[in-house]
């Protein structure tokens, strides 16, 4: 009852963050390597099949399709408005090659899953719909009509439907499944808005009072309601409300009563209900996730598993284990992996059973850093002079706390040099000081400590500094080698030297416990802001190419301070505006760009009375729809996601699984000592390489190789969004039921 | 070891609230009254003692408490700078009689508990500074001298410190315990901004850059920092950025990083902290509260306890229990009694042990409501005319669903009218047609529905509707009897219309089951919003008086238009500045109610430029502090209350106690149909009513006293908040333990 091919397509395309697809494939092929019958084949493993599958998640077939989306979605650059113009022809010649890239994609896709499945695609059309714009809008210049490229709005829904960005087209999910809800508090949200209204109207619209531009003052119920809702995103506070206070304080007590309701009342419900939808839509799709997950890997068990002995339990053997792990993991080592199985095998049996097979997923999603215990290379190379008293003192003073308190002064120092005057010679050149003493500070860690332990993957702080104070050094010197030579000095490479020399400030941070704390938390949180960062990019994307069409041209910013068009934007209707007062010109849709900034402003404050001045007093729906959209949903899930990730980082405690593999490495008196773990999460290495990489504390009868655990990173996104939820979760639950009835759906392939 | 007086001061100042201490005094009253020989006294129940308690406790001395402490408050209105003046004697005179009445209550307060937990209160020292200052005050003013009433600030403090608010105490010990964390996130925080501002100035300080005022933009390192920060609460944006935007739209980078970073993360970094504690330490208070309630309830048990036979468990009878609750609660019907009783007594043995005693307090937490199956008072008068066809018809057609629909249209076509100009005659005489229907549906309900069932506590809009359109109907008629009369028009009476007219349209949203949902919660939130509302009223008094002696009589408001000082607010210095251009000149410090208004302007967008003009530069230092405070802290934590009501509301299902009411009320067949029910939440009256008071539906079988549990509205907060963390108490828990070592502590009256 099962298909022949590689069947649903849930199981292809998540290698990248899965082991456990990667396992089940492995195994597959490792058995047929092995030259064992498949009794119940799954998926077609013909030799072509897995080819194909390899292909298409080949590293260089994803770069290259992120390639061609870039460049897709950076056609607005050149295309009208543009930035920097090319002609039509150039432009549609490069959607063309794109859109031929994406069909090659999608070829290669249809190839591998069943066809059914592959025309209910919604890519699909947004190809064709491309292309026919396209030819519509080529037939339309070519007979010089006028023409309106509208399929460039879809262009951003490629960055969701073609590439495997899980993680976005997740957070598609969770705003479109937390909608409804969203949508009856906003109703609600407005019918307040338009009683308020209605009784602003009545109150204050027959006293004849006036605004400052001496405009009449809520008489039109439409122009109430809108400076209303602007009311509740605080850019008109308290401009909409002084005309009326200027009357009696009476008045205020509405606009109070006004800004209680709908400004924190309202605004709080919003969150509310987007945190509480994202979390329920979000606990689900995990627990599907997981329920995924663990029938494939019970799926990759029932073809590895063997009877040892009659009667006995279903197992598979440690050196089946090992070649799976090691086609799925090329790049963990030895030990790694026999930690592993020793955590696997707890009772030493040289087998394991279903349970703790369904676990190895979990267990390659923990990042264990090994830590050689190796001594430095001076201490090899001539170990007379390290270890000659006065260089164990100098190790001994880098390695002290008052290290650490000094070059914190120094920073401080430096910050108070870099606030004065870098035109006085003597501070100029005190720069040059600060370079050397920083310099020295790393040559000196370098010293103690082992280079390679210095530098390892996690030491985020050493790697920040190295990299500041190496390319201060290189644009300093090059700074005052173009000074000196010609005596001329690049604004660029000033800017690059400020910016370097401010940012080695931050260095500070890491000193103090409290601060680290939350700024690992930041850090760790970070893969997820960057999707919230590629959400925001589609939605403003599809806003810029909206806003261009109708706004492109009407408000224009003139370089030249003289010249009187200035004044004005260009547009005579801006004349005597505050639009034009503040000087707002460059806040236009005139290029992709500037309407990428400006979106961002609307983002903080939505102020938009100059654009509807400039078209008609409906372009105001453009900017509603967009303060809507952008700060009611997209910036109310990123505030609850921030929140949920604080409270994990504050309440969850370590996973259960990763406890037993810290218990196991604890037990086999390899964990590195855990109170130095403690008082630094993520970047503990340097305080930890102070023991492994001296060579003179005594870790003679210490093994020469450690592990300790990234405690609280994970490997993926997927495995911190399990860890949230967690306690919601059925270890035992191995989703076999799904395998019969066959509508087992993987949540990540799910239309968006 | 225990005290011979009423001892904890806990357990006497919390009656109002808690039904388990009011049982456990009454239990000890009754006790006596029967002749019990109190066999381990734990406090004094002398009639003296007792006359004390409940004078203390008696809701006159409340009210006059909070008579007194608003009449302090409010001298505010009437000292200098005042709204209404008033001679410094008089002034003073009433503050000396407000002091003089807190000391009288504090004597009382002293005749209960310990004498040494008195002295360590704080708001003893609060009488006596502003005594102190009183004199000096009057001395310097005596001798023509300037002088500062700075105890003004303390007055707030009575607030918290003289009456018994309990949430107001908590939300401060709230704030006081997350203080410690949301300052290290403050820290970081300011560090960011600081080091933004070092870049900001090494950027853009050396390129000659002029602000629209032709200023230098961004030169002094301490301005930067303070419109970095104005830039955090999006007050300037995007001002602070266009003069660096025009030079380069790269420098717009360095705003949108920073936004990003300071306003988004960091502010959502903000909640999280303010959530996170202010739910850690809630918890802990709401479980100690619950504790300090059994452990009341366990001691009143046990002066209750009888053994019936030798060896048997220690019970309490009915007889004892009927007459404690009825001390305790007076107000209940016997019914209600008798149901409670069945509910403990749940196998009907006579008596109930100490698991079910103690169950007694929640119990009479939980609101039942009685419904009395009373026949229409018509149907009793002339059943003939009330039981004939026409009358049923009529019946049957106002219960029908067609006729809330009818009505939800004739109020949408009056918001039509309402907007409508009223000066038309055809439009003001609809009113009459509006009033009329309204009018008529009232009556129409009254016929149909029993009137004291209609108009029963918890019929929410049917009380709404009833009051506002026959307020509106007088209103109309004063106003149109004043016209006719002398052609004269009160525009308040006009107002007082216009809000009654426009009110009535929210009787629309009862009709959406979903708005009603959301309406019902925030209803149900309402009283925890009001303590929030308290606790701003007092930052913002402490701040008003602060800036009434910082910056009174500086800005000026003229409220003739033709005063050329108008132009800049009667300060020279605020010439041709933002703040006079855009008439905020009422936005002043000059008496209390502006200054109120003007905090809460600060509130919603911090714009404080104007100020600091005016003064000095240093002026923005009061600014910054209020917005860290009631923006960064009060707000936040109103946001976190808001968000946790709700998630209580979307996930927590009713509390096992109440289902076991529920269950029994069920058992013995005097529940309303369940499905009535559900439609409407709290006020399901009127439905219900259909059935219960028509007389015409076939309940001649059904008892004629029915109940229901008013199910998502508690008595009180405590019992929200317990509801809300009930999760984490073991029902099992009496707290005994705490009886023994002494120190339980209620944290009710721990200081603030």
């Amino acid at each position: 009852q099962h298909d022949e091919r590689i069947p649903p397509e849930t199981e292809l395309f998540i290698k990248e963050e899965d082991p456990e697809t990667s396992l089940y494939i492995s195994t597959r092929l490792h058995r047929e390597k092995q030259g064992f019958n498949q009794e119940n084949i799954y998926f077609d493993t013909s030799p072509q099949a897995v080819r194909l599958y390899l292909l298409y998640n080949h590293w260089l077939s994803k770069v290259l399709l992120y390639f061609f989306i870039l460049l897709d979605l950076s056609l607005a650059i050149f295309e009208e408005p543009a930035v920097f113009s090319l002609p039509i022809w150039a432009t549609m010649l490069v959607e063309l090659l794109c859109l031929l890239a994406f069909t090659i994609r999608l070829v290669h896709y249809a190839k591998v899953i069943p066809r059914d499945k592959f025309w209910k695609d919604p890519k699909n059309i947004c190809i064709i719909l491309t292309l026919v714009d396209m030819i519509i809008y080529g037939a339309l210049k070519a007979t010089n009509c006028y023409g309106v490229r509208w399929s460039r709005v879809l262009r951003p829904l490629l960055l969701i439907n073609v590439t495997e960005g899980r993680q976005l087209r997740r957070a598609f999910r969770s705003i479109r499944n937390a909608l409804p809800q969203i949508f009856y508090v906003f109703l609600l949200f407005m019918f307040s808005v338009l009683i308020f209204s209605l009784m602003a109207l009545k109150l204050l619209g027959k006293r004849g009072l006036k605004t400052i531009d001496g405009a009449p003052y809520f008489t039109n119920y439409l122009e109430i309601v809108f400076d209303l809702y602007v009311l509740v995103t605080t850019a008109n506070s308290p401009d909409v409300m002084m005309p009326a206070y200027n009357a009696s304080f009476v008045f205020a007590i509405f606009f109070i009563v006004y800004i209680l309701i709908n400004t924190y009342i309202f605004m709080s419900v919003f969150l509310a209900v987007v945190y509480n939808n994202y979390k329920k839509y979000l606990k689900e799709e995990v627990r599907q996730l997981v329920r995924a997950k663990r029938h494939k890997m019970a799926r990759a068990f029932a073809v590895l598993q063997e009877q040892r002995e009659e009667g006995g339990e279903l197992v598979v053997t440690q050196a089946n284990w090992n070649q799976v792990v090691r086609l799925v993991r090329p790049d963990i080592s030895n030990a790694h992996r026999e930690l592993l199985w020793s955590v696997s095998d707890d009772k030493n049996q040289g087998s394991i059973g279903k349970v703790a097979f369904v676990q190895l997923a979990d267990l390659l999603n923990i990042e264990v850093i090994t830590l050689k215990s190796r001594p430095h290379p001076l201490h090899s190379l001539c170990p007379a002079f390290y270890l000659s008293a006065p260089s164990r003192l100098l190790c001994r003073i880098v390695q002290h706390r008052a290290f650490v308190i000094v070059y914190d002064l120094i920073i401080l120092v430096n910050a108070v040099f870099i606030g004065l005057d870098e035109e006085n010679p003597m501070i100029a050149n005190s720069e040059w000081v600060f370079l050397a003493l920083y310099l020295l500070e790393i040559l000196l860690k370098l010293y103690v400590f082992e280079p390679r332990a210095f530098f390892s993957r996690h030491s985020f702080w050493n790697w920040f500094d190295t990299i500041i104070v190496i390319s201060a050094l290189i644009a300093t010197i090059v700074n005052s080698a173009m000074k000196s030579s010609g005596g001329y000095t690049s604004r660029q490479i000033l800017d690059i030297v400020f910016i370097l020399r401010v940012l080695r400030l931050i260095r500070v941070v890491d000193s103090i416990q409290r601060f680290r704390a939350i700024i690992n938390t930041l850090i760790r949180i970070g893969p997820m802001i960057l999707t919230f960062g590629q959400l925001i990019i589609v939605v403003y994307y599809v806003f810029a190419m909206l806003g261009m069409e109708l706004f492109k041209g009407k408000v224009k910013f003139f370089e030249d301070p003289n010249d009187p068009a200035k004044a004005y934007c260009g547009n005579p209707l801006l004349k005597d505006t505050a639009f034009a007062q503040l000087n707002y010109c460059k806040n236009n849709f005139n290029n992709v760009v500037s309407s990428f900034i400006l979106l961002l402003e609307l983002t903080v404050v939505n102020q938009c009375s100059g654009f509807a001045t400039v078209t008609h007093i409906s372009a105001r729906i453009f900017f509603v729809l967009f303060h809507i959209l952008v700060v009611i949903v997209i910036i109310n899930i990123f505030v609850a996601f921030v929140l949920e990730a604080f409270f994990v980082e504050y309440s969850v405690d370590k996973s259960d699984l990763q406890t037993s593999l810290e218990r196991k490495i604890e037990e086999l008196e390899l964990a590195v000592e855990q109170e130095k773990m403690e008082d630094n999460l993520v970047n503990a290495m340097e305080t930890i390489d102070n023991d492994l990489g001296t060579g003179q504390s005594p870790t003679a009868n210490k093994p020469s190789l450690m592990f300790k655990i990234a405690s609280k990173r994970y490997r993926t996104v997927d495995a911190l969004l399990q860890r949230m939820f967690e306690a919601d979760l059925d270890p035992e639950d191995f989703a076999e039921n799904d395998d019969q009835n066959g509508n087992f759906a993987n949540p990540t392939f799910s239309s968006v």
